[in-house]
């Protein structure tokens, strides 16, 4: 099955380009001219190199940053996958707006601008000056039974992840992340990495947010029976019906972010095992977002790492971290900054009047 | 070979306290009450529970850092064992003094108070505001005829370390590094850690700042043949003599600095493979001072790993850094605020009414 791309998404795909070798290169030469042994700073070089050709060298600093966290139900909860009952979803979003939540505290340390999206919460909410209410449906459906979302619903979720995207660069932010919250989204991410890196269901299926043994392993039979009834039979799944049928709204709105971020230029820190699934669903829909993406951490979540190397991604930290709501990737934003000010900011060699090496 | 403890050292040894399991566990328990699912945060949450011990739960936000750069050059230099001229050390301490080495950009970005101190450069200095001037003599002696420090330049240059970490009690620092310069001093770092882990030469000693696989054969035979002066048949070595014989100014001063700063019940954050080797001295002057450290990266010289394995330390960075100055202390630093920000401003399930786990 494919589904067909929608008109917003293709004038996006079609905005999205490969880095620039020079532009890599041109970072690389500054870097070993600075007051330090040549590549002493390791990931930190590399890092700045890719940061440098992500902006084509017109990065400003100090680097603004901006994490949207997007929040849906899933109606695979009703089968008893998650730790959590699924009103959990929106009272997490209520501890967002009243900033008591770990990526509240993070984004305040860290300096990044949060916004709130309701992608698919199956509650309402009161206006806030945080939260986009941005419903596509109360929860998605029990992909068990049918697909997740109807084509209709899909591409709406599609739309709010791009005009995320926008506002992150009407904001003029550089360095952006997509968190998630939403109870039972670990069983979709689950799904879509089965489908995408054909790994098999159980070695890419977890304790979410702490499931015990039995309760994982009905999970995995309904990540199975899924699979079985949406994608039995295809052997290069369509990433968008991959998608409508055992995504989710937040991660379906999260995938058109990481688009929307990459064509507007924007450094992408990857999060944890949800929104890595979302970034991995971007890169099927287009392999040069890939340039895009910095991972900010390698989760607990024994998918996260096969997402990972599927994407060709190395961790920036691993800290054995599994909560999502972007916490990874802002905790990996000091990082990132410190990588993009040593290439903007050290003393070369010839300006500071240092000896280079001798051999 | 004993050397004689030196009074001033002697009253910080004794004042140095074992962390109290009970601070720890009651940072523990409140971690599992905040709005996130136990444990979840993964190491950020050992992090945090360590610094609520180390400062008995006194801390204050936001954190208050400091990083102090000691810097000193090293006779064994004669014997060809870096790539870059002993010069270098001198122009670098200029360089920390103009603002364009990568730890004063580091240090700007996370907001470190950064104290540069000359405990031995082979070179003369004009007064600084950054600056201390302590130097204790023009660079150690070649290890590899004499002992590197005469008993008095050793005492001298451990007070110099006590005085820094008395300058971060006062200043009101909660988390401190001790960063360093010095042409040389990974030999020094690679005897030390010889004579500490009983490891073979070979398996200690790496390239420095980029020297090839010939010198470092070389290299290797320095630190050989003053390992066989001065500590030949010792097997369980005394940390001073050690520290006197094949250590460095900038090294005992960092050795001293460690101590007095666990005196003070700071959270101290060690850098790279020369401030581990000083970091595993005073571990081995004062075990319980192992609790005080939070080890900020690994590097890529080879002894780093070992002393981290010593020590019992996991590295919060793997970036594959090898500069030294404290760069990848202070890099890691937003990490640990992370966590105790985490700790001190989350909500709690009930605070913020989310239903917890049902099962």
């Amino acid at each position: 099955m494919t589904h067909p791309i929608p008109r917003s998404l293709k004038e996006t795909l079609a905005h999205i380009r490969p880095l620039d070798a020079r532009d890599r290169t041109e970072a690389e030469r500054r870097l070993d001219q600075l007051t330090k042994p040549p590549g002493s700073l390791g990931r930190l070089e590399a890092i700045a190199a890719q940061c440098h050709a992500i902006t084509r060298g017109k990065l400003t600093l100090p680097l603004r940053k901006g994490a949207y966290v997007f929040a849906a139900d899933h109606g695979v909860s009703a089968e008893g996958v998650s730790a959590y009952p699924s009103e959990v979803t929106a009272q997490m979003v209520q501890n967002f707006l009243q900033g008591g939540a770990a990526i509240n505290v993070l984004a305040r340390l860290h300096e990044v601008a949060l916004v709130v999206i309701d992608a698919g919460v199956d509650a309402e909410f009161s206006d806030h000056p945080a939260l986009w209410r941005k419903k596509v449906r109360r929860g998605s459906r029990n992909m068990r039974i049918e697909p997740a979302m109807s084509a209709q619903e899909l591409d709406h979720a599609l739309t709010v992840g791009l005009e995320a995207a926008d506002d992150a660069d009407r904001k003029g932010y550089a360095l952006v992340a997509a968190g998630e919250m939403g109870i039972g989204n670990t069983t979709a991410a689950s799904a879509i990495t089965a489908a995408l890196t054909r790994q098999p269901v159980e070695a890419v299926t977890g304790a979410g947010t702490g499931i015990h043994s039995a309760a994982r392993q009905a999970k995995e039979q309904v990540i199975r029976e899924a699979l079985e009834r949406h994608l039995s039979g295809s052997t290069t799944p369509d990433p968008l019906h991959v998608l409508r049928c055992v995504g989710g709204l937040e991660i379906a709105a999260m995938t058109a972010f990481f688009l929307g971020a990459a064509r507007h230029r924007k450094i992408i820190v990857t999060d944890g095992f949800i929104a890595t699934a979302a970034a991995a669903l971007a890169a099927a829909l287009a392999p040069p977002v890939r340039e895009y993406f910095l991972a900010g951490h390698r989760s607990q979540e024994p998918g996260h790492a096969h997402l990972l190397r599927h994407l060709g991604l190395e961790p920036i930290l691993e800290l054995e971290m599994r909560l999502g709501e972007g916490t990874g990737a802002v905790t990996a934003m000091p990082i990132i900054a410190s990588a993009v000010h040593i290439l903007a900011e050290m003393a070369t060699f010839e300006s500071a009047g240092v000896s280079t090496a001798t051999a």
